[in-house]
Formats: C-alpha cells, sequence, structure tokens
C-alpha cells in the first residue's frame, strides 16, 4: 500500500469545539472600509465581537457582550470614543474598561470586557483572538497582502461569507487541479491536468509553496477575455501558504516563448497577478473569506482590474458551491475517512503546518493551566 | 469588593430542562376573547395543551395529545363539549376523562388525558400547571390585573410572542433605568437616571414593590403626546412583582407642584395607569407575553386609552428587540458570568424569590418520590 | 385489565439513531422513469445516495460521496457510464470502483465507494440498502406492485416527501378506521366505523392480511364521483402489508347485492384498484412516499385512472397534514405511552413483525462482530 492510499481518520475535523482553531493568531477581521465610527458585529472563532474607530480612526475590537446584562454592545452608539450599551448605557473605552455605570458614581471594579489587539495594515483589519500578551505585530502577514496598498499595484477584493468549515477553503486554495474540473468556462484548461505532476515544493515551519508552469498551453476562457491574450501562453501558479489561512496565490502568464519560466517578464505583454486570500473561521463549520485580486497590469489596461475581478468572482462562486456541498456531506458521517492522491502532497503539509501550530497552542495552555494550579 | 460587583454564575440560566418553571402557580395562557368553541393550541412550560370553551361558557384545557396515536387533539374539533381527536374520533370531555372510544363499546380504562384546573378572571384564562391538588384560585394575582375588569378603568392588550426566556423579560420589567436609554423616544428622559436611585424597596415573601418618584421634571414625548402635559411633572413608578412573572406597574404623573407625592392625585389633570404584564414561558429560550394598559383617565378623555396604548407598545417593540438579541448572546456562552449595578437590587431580589420558591417546589417533589419509593 | 388498555412504552420510537431500519431488504429508491442517463441525489436510511443510468439503461446506485475529499459525486456528471467527481474528475463505475484518478497513472487500491444492489422491476427502482451478499432480487415484493406494468391494469401514482417517522405512515396505512374522520369528504363515510370490527385477520411470518367488508353501504363521496355509484355498495377493502413496509390495498365496490363477497365481480360494473404503497425512510423522522393508484375498470371508463388518482390525492395530503402533526406532537416526548384500542389489532402485528426483523437483523449483526473479533 503507498502512502497516497491511506485513509487518513479526520481527526481534525473531529476536534472538541473550541480546539478546531488556532487562536494565537492574526486574523482578518474586516475590509479597513467596512469599519466607521459605529459598531460592526461580527463573530469570530465562536467569539462575539464588536468593531468600531475611535475618532482618530483607530480601530478597536470588543467583546460584544456587556458583562452586566449580556446584551450585544453592537446594538448600542459610539459615545465618545466608548461603546455604550444600548440597555442601560454602561460605556466601555477602546481597552474595554469601563468608563461610566449608570445612576452610580463608582465604576465596578469588575467592569471590564476583553479587548482584542487589532491592527489596520494594507487595507485589512487585523484581530489577535489569542492571548494579548503574544500580539506581535510583526505577525501581521505581510508578504501576502502587502500588494493591496502597493501604488504598483491595483486590486478589487470581496467579503464571502461560507457555509463551510474554514478548512475546506484552505483545501481548495491549496490545491490546482480542481481548476481543471471546477472551473472550466473561467481560469482552468486542459492544460491544468497535464502539468499537475510538475510541481516544486518547498515547505518550512510557517510556510507551504509550490510553483507550478504550464509552459505554452492554450490560455483558459478568463486569459483570453480579461488578458487579451491569443496565442498559447507560459502560465505561472505559485501558491504561498501561511498558517493559520492565508494564501498569496502568485499567477500570470506571458505569450509563449518570451522566457517567463526564465524569468524575463515584460509587464507590457504579461499578466501579473495576486491571489490574496485571508480566511477567518466564524464557526467550526462557518467562515469569512477575504480575498482581492491584485495586478501589475493595470498600466497597459485600466479596465484589467475590473476584468480579472469578475472572473475570479465567477470562479469562487463556483468554489462556493461545491465547498458547501461538501461541508454539508461531511456533515452526513465526520467521521468518514479520506482518500490522498499525489496531488494532495502540498495540501497535506498544510494541514500538518496547521495541526502542528494548533497541538502546539494546546499544550502550552494545558501547560500553563497545570503550573497555576500547582 | 463591593457586593454589586460580585459577578453571580448565573446558575438560573443552566438548570437542567424542566427544572427551569415554576410549576405550582397559575399562568395566563390566553386571553379570555382568544377562547372560543372551537380548538386553541398552545405551548406552556414545554407542554402541548389546547384551550376551548364548552357550550355554556367554561374554559377548558387538556393536554394536546390523544394518548391512542399522540396526535394533537387541537387538530380535531369540539363535539357536544368533549375534544374530538382528528385521526381516529376519540373523545376527551372538559375533565380530560375517555367519553368515546371508536369502534368499541367500553371505554378504556386507561383513556384519560391530564386536565388543567383553568378558571377565566379579568379578562384573562388562567391555568395550573402543577399538581392540581394544589391549585387554589384565591393564588390567582387579582390585585395584579383587578383594573383589566373594573367599571372605573379601561384598558387595551395584547399578546406578544418573545424568543427570549421568560427570565429576561422579568428582568426588563423590574428594571426602570432602561427607560433612559431604550426609550427616550416614548416614556423614557434623563428624569429617569437622574431618580434612579431615589427608590424605596420593600420585599416580601411572595412580593417585591419599588416606588419610585421623579418630582419636578420635563414630561417624556410619550407623556406630552399622550398625556397632554406642557410642563413639568411629578411621575411616579411604582413596580409590583408577585411571583412567578406576573408584575403591576403603577404608572403616572401630575402637574408638578399639585400634591401628587403627598397623595393629592386629581383625575381631571393627573395620568393614573397600570401597566399589567403576565408572562408565561413557552420553552426556556421563549415566552408568551400579556400585557394591557389600564387607566382612570379615559372619563376626561376618550381616545387616551388608545393613544397610551400605541406608545406603550412602540416601547414594548424596542424592548422586544433587546431582549432577542440579549437571548442570542447569551446562547454563546449560557455560562458567562453576569455583573450587578446599584440600580439592579430590586431585580436582584425578584430573582432570589422565583428560584427560592422553583428550589422549594423540586425539594418537595424530590421528598415525595422518595416518600413514594419507601 | 384488558390488553387494549396497557400503555406501550413505545420503545421503538426511542432506538438509537441507526437502529431504526430495517437494512436488509429492498426499498425503492425511486420511479423508473425519475432515473436518467444524470446523476439523481437521494438519502435512503441516512445514507446519502446517487442513483444514475448506464447508457444502456441500467440502473447504478453508488455512495454519494467521493472518497477523495468527501463531495456529493451527484454534483457532477456521467461520462463513459461512470461518475465523475464534480472537484477533481475522480470516476466511478457502476460497480463504485475507481476507473480515473487525476493527474496520477495508477488508481488507488484503496479508491472504491459503496455500490448498491440495485434492480429496475415493475415501474420502481430498487435499492438494497444492507449486506450485498444477501440481496436476492426474489424479496423484491412482486406481489404488492406487479400491477404496475401489467397490461390489464391502469396506474397513476406520486413521490411525496413526508415530515414523519416512516413507522408513522405504516400505522396509518394499516389502519382503516382514520378513512371515517380523515377522509369523510372523499374515501370515507360512517359505514367504515360500523363494520370496523367485523375484520378477518391473518399474519405470517412476513405478511400481515386484514380483510375488511362493509355490505349494502351508501358510497363515500369519492366513490360516487369517481366510480358512479348511484345506489348501495357492497364494499371491499383488503390490507397486505409486507414488511418492511410495503403495502397493496385490494380494495373495490360493486353495486350492492351482486355477489361481491361470494366472489362474484364484474368488472362492467365494479370498481377493482389496488392501492400500492412503498415507504423508504430518509432519516428517523423524513420519509420518502411512493405511492399508486391501479385499476382493472379503465376499459370501461378510460378517464378512471386519473379522476381516482385525484381522489385518493387529495385524501393523501390530508393524511400527510396530520402525520406532520402527529411527529411534531411525539417530538415533545418521545418516551410518552400509547394506548392501543381493539381496531389496532392489525397495526400491533405489524408493528410486531417489523420490531422482529429489524432485532433478528441487529442480533445477526452483533454475532457476526462477536465472530469476527474472536
Amino acid at each position: 500500500v503507498r502512502k497516497e492510499d491511506i485513509h487518513s481518520s479526520n481527526t481534525e475535523t473531529q476536534r472538541p469545539p473550541g480546539e478546531s482553531f488556532l487562536k494565537n493568531s492574526w486574523y482578518a477581521a474586516a475590509w479597513a472600509h467596512e469599519i466607521e465610527q459605529k459598531p460592526f458585529p461580527t463573530v469570530l472563532l465562536n467569539e462575539p465581537v464588536v468593531l468600531f474607530r475611535a475618532s482618530d480612526g483607530t480601530p478597536v475590537a470588543l467583546q460584544d457582550r456587556c458583562p452586566h446584562r449580556r446584551v450585544p454592545l453592537s446594538a448600542g452608539k459610539i459615545v465618545d470614543d466608548a461603546i455604550q450599551c444600548p440597555y442601560h448605557g454602561m460605556r466601555f473605552n477602546g481597552q474595554g474598561r469601563c468608563i461610566f455605570a449608570p445612576a452610580q458614581e463608582r465604576i465596578p471594579s469588575a467592569a471590564h470586557i476583553r479587548s482584542y489587539p487589532v491592527v489596520e495594515r494594507h487595507t485589512l483589519i487585523w484581530i489577535w483572538m489569542g492571548d494579548p500578551a503574544l500580539a506581535n505585530d510583526g505577525l501581521i502577514p505581510t508578504e501576502v497582502v502587502s500588494t493591496l496598498d502597493d501604488p504598483d499595484w491595483r486590486h478589487k477584493g470581496q467579503r464571502r461569507y461560507l457555509k463551510c468549515s474554514y478548512r475546506l477553503l484552505i483545501d481548495n486554495l491549496t490545491d490546482m487541479l480542481h481548476l481543471a474540473y471546477v472551473h472550466t468556462s473561467t481560469i482552468g484548461n486542459p492544460a491544468i491536468e497535464k502539468s499537475a505532476g510538475n510541481m516544486k515544493l518547498d515547505r518550512g515551519d510557517n510556510f507551504v509553496r509550490v510553483e507550478r508552469w504550464m509552459i505554452d498551453q492554450a490560455p483558459p476562457p478568463g486569459f483570453v477575455s480579461a488578458g487579451g491574450f491569443t496565442g498559447n501562453i507560459d502560465r505561472w501558479h505559485v501558491s504561498n501558504f501561511v498558517p493559520p489561512s492565508y494564501f498569496r496565490l502568485d499567477l500570470g502568464a506571458a505569450p509563449a516563448g518570451t522566457g517567463a519560466p526564465q524569468g524575463k517578464i515584460d509587464p507590457a505583454t504579461a499578466m501579473i497577478r495576486h491571489n490574496i486570500n485571508c480566511i477567518t473561521p466564524e464557526t467550526e463549520t462557518t467562515c469569512h473569506y477575504f480575498w482581492a485580486e491584485s495586478n501589475r497590469s493595470w498600466r497597459r489596461d485600466p479596465t484589467i482590474t475590473e476584468r480579472i475581478y469578475a472572473i475570479v468572482l465567477e470562479a469562487f462562486e463556483e468554489d462556493t458551491e461545491i465547498l458547501e456541498l461538501q461541508q454539508r456531506t461531511i456533515n452526513f458521517d465526520p467521521s468518514a475517512p479520506e482518500l490522498h492522491l499525489s496531488v494532495d502532497a502540498p495540501g497535506i503539509q498544510v494541514r500538518k503546518i496547521l495541526k502542528h501550530r494548533i497541538d502546539e497552542e494546546l499544550a502550552a495552555s494545558s501547560s500553563q493551566l497545570q503550573a497555576s494550579s500547582d
């Protein structure tokens, strides 16, 4: 029996609730433009969270539950950079400290709520869902999202809501082969499958990189319509995974034979893209999905950003349909095994890194509990 | 740490299902006008119940499940003061005794269903959900609802259905402070908060009374539009709680300085109201809410009943929105603690009485079980 | 205490999930005309199943879950008599064996899915949900369904979906008395109840037969409109149950006094029908219902098939309403007991056979497990 034939036991889909997520991590909480000086409610990693901006524009993220009577603060309003509970007017500042308690002078010492470290960077609002002491903004995956506010690039993005585990979307983004089956009218064609085995896989402790080239192939439909390719192309597809759930896909194509595989890429004729993906679990079986298409080809064609976005959006709608059906089928029997194929090698590396990080976190948290009870 | 700072552990919201309710009590099952000579299905304290009237007008309440094949009797019809099962025609009289079994002469001796003690009084149908032997109609909370059919008073009421625990609505009705935050366009204004600490709290084994006065204050919007007050008012708000879930709020206002706090209330210029509330749990997280606005000011202004009702209805719709959001937020983490404020003193007394009554009932029922197994 | 008074404890409605169904049995999976050369998804006995036809018309039933990434195969397409997964193109033939794995030459040896024995017979597609080694097509209940493709008969049928346990529908079809209560505007009238006790009950290991005659009675409304009876009729109602969930009801009427009870039935004046019923559980509380009205009176009245169907459809819609209410009421307290009446004798025999068959199957399966672990 070869390795790819082994049925995995899907222990990941059966982790107890609350152990499915890596907590000590930055997650995309919202697009920066979504957050204003008014409450924005969301649920992240099973926790209700409210986001808003202070008057100086600083983003704030707080537990969306008043400690008094457990009403969502997001149903209230922002007063003097604090959020006021809609029910009895308790106010909490950006640090989660109560600064006003109604009808009494003294602020109860226990009146505080959880404040989440939050950073606005590269058009996104990032939130740290774990131990605040570990929140280091150097851990924000800049390498994944930096072209979102790079003046040499233009992008268009979207927030999606998927009724599937964030893990299914991670599998989907690691995998290239499905383009040949799910996306034949947009970004896929038979060239994908032909080259599926030709991949260069690099793995580190905190990344998986997969490089794939399709040389001298017919362009898929979306590359004709958005990229304007008429003849054969050299196409590249480089997937960069950073745990827990970020992906930068370096995508592009150049007229065949113009030297792209050797690094000679002419922006005047090539299509050079980053497909940027940040996934944030909502619950064990639902997730928020922030994605954008970023490109360096907008100078020669001002409409290309919009046109690439439209094609990729169509592809992601195809994926959404499959992924939600997949979750529904898994729900019938969550412990049913999976079979791996040769092309799943990158996905298995990605799963291993995520599993390792979560296991590490759980172990640290249980040894901490042990220490504090000794 | 002061007492109001102590986080409660919310043991009440975590009682096992079936132990959340006081069973030995009268509950409002319906408005009297809702029950006719046809089946009226409802669910009370997790039990399916069917109500109807006999031909002489007597209300009847029976278990809404045929003992034969467990079909709801309420889908059938009333025949000769008995309810006939829609499936096979078994008939049960008002005592729940089977008086007809199809296609056989003998009535099976085991063919009976639960009949609930039921009383029509003060425009409501009252049902006793516990041990029928303890059903004493002297326990109906006449003091709460008597003005509903007092000729000196006029009222208008409503049935509401709330997707929240009856306990959240009890908290809401005990609490006055939220008027200053939730109801600023109707029955609340800043005067509420200013006087929030000025309360006279009385507690007995089976009541909580909270008297609050707001002296020489501007009237809130609804008091201007419905009460016709132009100048400042002396406003009173007396909350009378009777367990498990009845409230009579004695509400009113008189022109400031005319002696209302000293008991000199002139019906010709004052607005004198009872806000009457009976809450009946449907399940642990849903409830039926029967409320009415009753007033003694209708003689000087025949339209006042309708106008006060409209304002209070608007306020209760504001409450409904908050309470359903509150339940939803509690559901994320039912064991999350609560923090109490000084103004919560009446609410805490109300919770203690309810807890004591339920604990007492559970203890009595378990000692009864003990005795019968000895 | 007589036998019919004994409250049953409803152990059947409380079986653990997965033990509610007889697995080693043929079930109706679909009407034959529903299955084409494209995937038809369904859920049978809690298992997702996909049906389709090979190019030669042979029906196929496979587990509707790709073993690779657990996507429903039914969202894919049929290619060369195999089903292709929509996600990565794995293909499975009618035996469930993988015949194509993408981007690799070797087919993984573990790549197979469950293939269910399936037979097309008498206008239905039959599926065997248990051990394939026991699937003997001689066990298809030909005696129940054979008139569906008998040239002497004409029929019209329907697929229904009921939000109730298949057991409730079995009870309903065994029982004739409810016609006098539920179906008074169509197929029932007081004659039903008068004769309810006159039944001849035969029981074998694998059938229950109940014969009932109503002699010289007024015809119910549907017999007048569809059968054209003007005077009194002799009506017969013979229910044939075959486990787990098939019923052929031999139904008919002839002008009173023309000798029908003695076997003298003249097709020129009599209405001779089979009401054919195959129930397939979807989950513990939902079921698929395949039924048809088949008759031998179409030669004298070409419109009778359509007219009888319309009347019986109306009756089954009345049943559906009751059965779904019944399930909802049972859900409030699944362990509530039932009371049996004299007329339930056939239903109790039917339940006993089904219980015996399921117990037998569970015992065999646990002794097999025992043997294999020894």
